[in-house]
């Protein structure tokens, strides 16, 4: 009987490319609030969701240093389970219910590209870094203070697809008004076989479940973002037309669940 | 309506980790045939398949240098579409009918996963690296002659898996026999919902369908393999105990279809 | 007139591989102190160097997490500026004084092999990972508290190099010991000129010169090392005998100067 | 006594960066020759090389994929000693000599940048990719044909600094004429100790020495080339005003010398 939550399955469970949940993250995050076109914004919606009347074409970038553990310390191989992440977020309606939708994601693991699949990241490799904060003083420190500034960049396949800048302004004392809308998922799997490429084997709308959601050190301030036009991607289309804001702060959560909006599965 | 064979699908169609069928791979292969415990090779094998009781423990492993494209030309943009990979394949039995089972698999490109994972290989990220064969003539050249050597590496995680070298010895005139059997396949991919996640969203036995094989050059002659011991892994349990030959062939062949053996999703 | 510290010198000095000093530095440090073999330490040392008789085979590894800014903001840059690093220190004396000499050093990044060189550090490609400390309560944030635990590993070329583990028990209020000898590095460069090829175009003993040396959340406590065999390289060779402690610390400091001791270059 | 032709040199020789010479090389050579603005190509110059007054602004940028091996059958160590090069030479004079000048090149492999440094080659770490051609059959197999197009790229640090492409019209028989000038180049290290940052401790004018050059499989046809524009680099400042050609071929040379044409070293 093999084992494993994910492929490969295998005779001890221990190939397989992540271990089962609870997953639980920890992470610095640089990002940016900005306005995109709202035609453009629009068109990145899957079935299921409608753009949010109030508020469409309101975006989030977001920059993530990393770092997940499950059940057996996988927090002290860092080699392996340490990882990157960059995604864009998005204002959308689920019915009457304000959400974000992510058309976009990087990430620079197969371990977090496997759990992402699983919920309905769409996530992608590239190659994401972020300015950080260190405690011991010098000009290369970035401490979180007034003025403080931060820089962060995406790219994949050797091209730049995203590169922000902020400063701190002030600490947000009661958390992020960016954080309190659920995240809207397309979780989908192609059929290969012929005559049915163009009915997945999963085309499920979902929502993400996070517990114990823990913000930390959380600043605002000014931002600026690049979206370069990129070959092999669409990213560039939800580029700026306004920045409301840059931001940083820690953000921990757990994973032990997934939410099925909607299954569109044709079987 | 968004498009796109698989996730990210986007207004253009643009950002899928893959395009659609038909995919064609051109590649050099150096490779180990070896015989490894039988139990250890029985117990990689997923319901559906048997030990082949002729051939238990038969096992390949081979290294990749692979070009890919479909049709935009997508061999034109190496950066993104060219790519490496290494692979056990082992003697097994559908039924009545001798297979290769392909417990473990690694890559070092995302579009690749994308088109493993959507046929049942299951791809995790790797480093491989082959000694190449160069026309111009040097003791770096490696060429295609009796006494030649080359040598062939997979990493992951800063790991190192497996350590091969072979030495030509001659030219195999009709075709390489491990080239026989069809490959079988886990297509799998899992439920995060709470109190589904034993329960597969996806989970068939399928058999890999390729068209246009060509084979060129193929040479013959001895092998030499290591599988290190690695945390996270599981190949080393397929160490092997005696090495049949080691050989070196270039391969083609295209992919526009999946056969799916056995549905074994619980709906 | 041709502008940059270091090759590549170019019209604008914009491509040179690191900007002229300062050099700033900024990190997040988990590190082992251990006892080696004292014949083993003894070998690595260059001319000019003797063992300490107090404390011959006394070594630390150090794995860093590094952010660097020069004057032009570099540290805002993070995807070419942003590095990692692991390093070996091991106790020696430069006539009466006692120094720390470094072997063996790795980094990922070409601004920083740049800069290594030209002080004498001899720095190879690794892939270099800390577990991190995060501000977001979690079982992933690894926090500075007694019987937190941190793991570090360093691996080239697909060769894993080192793996270490620590467990903080207690801040240490008044710095760490082990930061209070100079670091004595060999700079060092080859001749290529046929019949000159022993003969260095440079060859100093130099002494590493740090400003404005900031620690900050300086724990110790237990460690754990493996250093694995591995061919083309050997750093195994100071494989540990003894554990004295693991330990973590935020360390920053600035580059200005360096002091050659002795040059020992054949002209 | 310390051993290894370059740092970090130790008791067994085998940690330094490359074995010493002699060094062999086998490689496939996508490339494209150019013209680009003549005071941009005049103002890369070093002192010691004019414009050639018959062809200044001739430029040509080749991608390498390369094979090394050394006395110790470093090519069957392909993770460690294979790697991919781009670079950039321009027509100068040398006194009266033809010439070709390596302003920029980057590599993939830190043991290719310890020998290029070594000769004055400029290297910085990039990604490097070209389409290959395979011996089997397939549209993804980029045949040595007429029409037969190649795709290359030169990323650094996630920006992308140079895309080609080329069509194969016909073979050449008798060589490039691309080769038939030495290369030149600046062979340059900086001093750090205050004082003397502007005094290098090596500032060499250097001329490349190849012996057992081998050609094979050379076509020529047409070429495109983009330089776009990147922070930290100066490369797109030499971007075409005009393509001549594009071309490939097989290329293997030995080094075992290096000629020291000027020694402008202060000392």
């Amino acid at each position: 009987m093999l084992k494993g939550f994910t492929l490969p399955k295998s005779p001890f469970g221990q190939a397989a490319l992540t271990p089962p949940p609870p997953w639980h993250y920890s992470s610095d995050v640089v990002g940016v609030e900005f306005w995109t076109d709202p035609g453009a914004a629009a068109a990145t919606l899957p079935s299921g969701l409608t753009p949010d009347p109030k508020s469409n074409g309101r975006c989030v970038v977001m920059f993530l240093d990393r770092q997940f553990t499950a059940q057996d310390d996988e927090y002290l191989n860092p080699a392996r389970y340490q990882y990157r992440e960059a995604f864009v977020l998005l204002d959308a309606m689920y019915g009457d219910t304000p959400v974000m939708w992510c058309p976009y994601v990087f990430v620079d693991n197969d371990a977090a590209l496997a759990r992402g699949w699983t919920q309905g990241f769409p996530q992608k490799l590239g190659s994401i870094f972020q300015t950080r904060s260190y405690a011991a003083k010098s000009p290369a420190a970035a401490p979180l203070a007034p003025g403080s500034r931060f820089g962060a960049s995406l790219s994949a396949h050797g091209q730049r697809l995203a590169e922000a800048r902020i400063t701190l302004r002030r600490p947000v004392q009661d958390g992020l008004s960016l954080l309190g809308r659920p995240t809207v998922l397309l979780r989908y799997f192609p059929r290969l076989a012929a005559g049915h490429q163009d009915k997945p084997a999963i085309d499920e709308l979902t929502m993400s479940v996070t517990d114990n959601v823990a913000v930390a050190e959380a600043w605002i301030g000014e931002g600026e973002l690049n979206l370069p036009e990129a070959r092999g991607e669409e990213l560039h289309s939800l580029v700026p037309q306004r920045i409301e804001s840059g931001f940083r702060y820690s953000l921990a959560y757990s994973v032990t669940d997934l939410k099925i909006l909607e299954d569109h599965t044709s079987r």
